[in-house]
């Protein structure tokens, strides 16, 4: 194999982001005296996304890119757990939390390694402000941002994966996604990326039922990034 | 001020193109046994560059990138200067000379301070991939890779500056164009965008004319990336 990228989905694979926004939800429900589940809060609102990029990849509305997704859903769920009152700059706040996404343990060693060995690109449905952010803060150190608002359309749709090979001036070959989802990886493999599944069994809590193992023959399995560059000779 | 992202011009810039070309002309030049001054070839490669860009500015042609209009313009130079006999691959390398453009001396270590502020992203006419195996080979610490490839169209047309911004998540005047070229900075300002000018005194070699000094009334006036950081506070 001539891997010379490797392409990461974000959420889940590379960031907790079911903690994290649990732990932004519950300063928050603090702050305003409000009693609720922070971690059920969490699965509701990334219960909202798939559905809300499904409109978008069925053509029902034009492309916008996640923090658009993210908001709405928000304001859906804000009145349902008590938070009704927040302001507007307390919305705009919550919803950035998923530009402070905490990475697993293993993220920052096991990317600083790859990155001596490959080019390193997000293939995220996250926005690039939100991708550039969570990097910031997490220091995530990303060659370049790909992913759906590049190319204008959301995973799986194979134009998100094309427009990241096409970008990247290689063949799909050379290049693989890095993820921890079975579907994800499957859709990369049809536009025939290389694909390496990394475990993360605790995505969506102690009862996580999906994704809790590599499903297919993927070219790479691994249980964290550092094994991942175990794997990879990096 | 409020400036958040720093958005750099590239060739000229950040990189010195003119001696890294030449460069690389010489070497296959040399290889080739055929006589020829690889600055005047540097130059002429470099002519051909706003022509070619203006074609797809003005909707005579679809977005092509960068690397597409650096190989049909080395076609139509090659026989002109004795390298008609390059094979495909040998063509394809020289082309590629684009991607491993040596940064001027303070580059590195003013992006490295700049970066601990500010985002830090290419808003260059160069595609995607050059930028990023530019990078990789010169150690630029960009924060992720903008520019005419991702807003699909080329420098000075508003879209190039007003798609990093919006990609960015910020409002024009948080955002700052670093270049070296009166022209580039006068049109992202007229999108609202700071503007940041840095003196390359020598990038069209010892009898250059243009841009030898800020011609309009700009937000920083830099000698180099080190200077811009000493007046940018980072």
């Amino acid at each position: 194999m001539d891997i010379r990228a490797l392409t990461f989905d974000v959420f889940g694979t590379v960031v907790d982001w079911r903690n994290s926004i649990a732990r932004e939800v519950a300063a928050v429900a603090q702050k305003k005296g409000v009693k609720l589940d922070p971690h059920e809060f969490a699965d509701a609102w990334r219960n909202l996304y798939q559905p809300a990029m499904e409109r978008v990849r069925t053509g029902g509305r034009g492309f916008v890119k996640l923090d658009v997704l993210h908001r709405e859903n928000l304001e859906e769920l804000l009145p349902k757990f008590g938070l009704g009152g927040l302001s507007e700059a307390e919305r705009d706040d919550l919803n950035r939390a998923w530009h402070r996404l905490d990475p697993w343990p293993d993220v920052v060693e096991g990317l600083t390694r790859l990155k001596k060995k490959f080019i390193l690109a997000t293939l995220s449905n996250g926005n690039v402000a939100l991708m550039v952010n969570m990097a910031k803060r997490a220091g995530l150190p990303w060659d370049t941002i790909l992913g759906a608002e590049v190319a204008r359309a959301y995973k799986p749709q194979p134009q998100a994966y094309n427009s990241a090979v096409d970008m990247l001036g290689l063949k799909p070959e050379q290049v693989a996604l890095v993820a921890a989802h079975n579907g994800d990886l499957v859709a990369a493999s049809k536009c025939g990326l290389r694909t390496c599944f990394v475990l993360r069994p605790d995505e969506h809590g102690p009862k996580q039922k999906t994704d809790t193992k590599a499903e297919h023959k993927f070219d790479y399995v691994a249980t964290s990034f550092i094994d991942l560059a175990d794997k990879l000779g990096a």
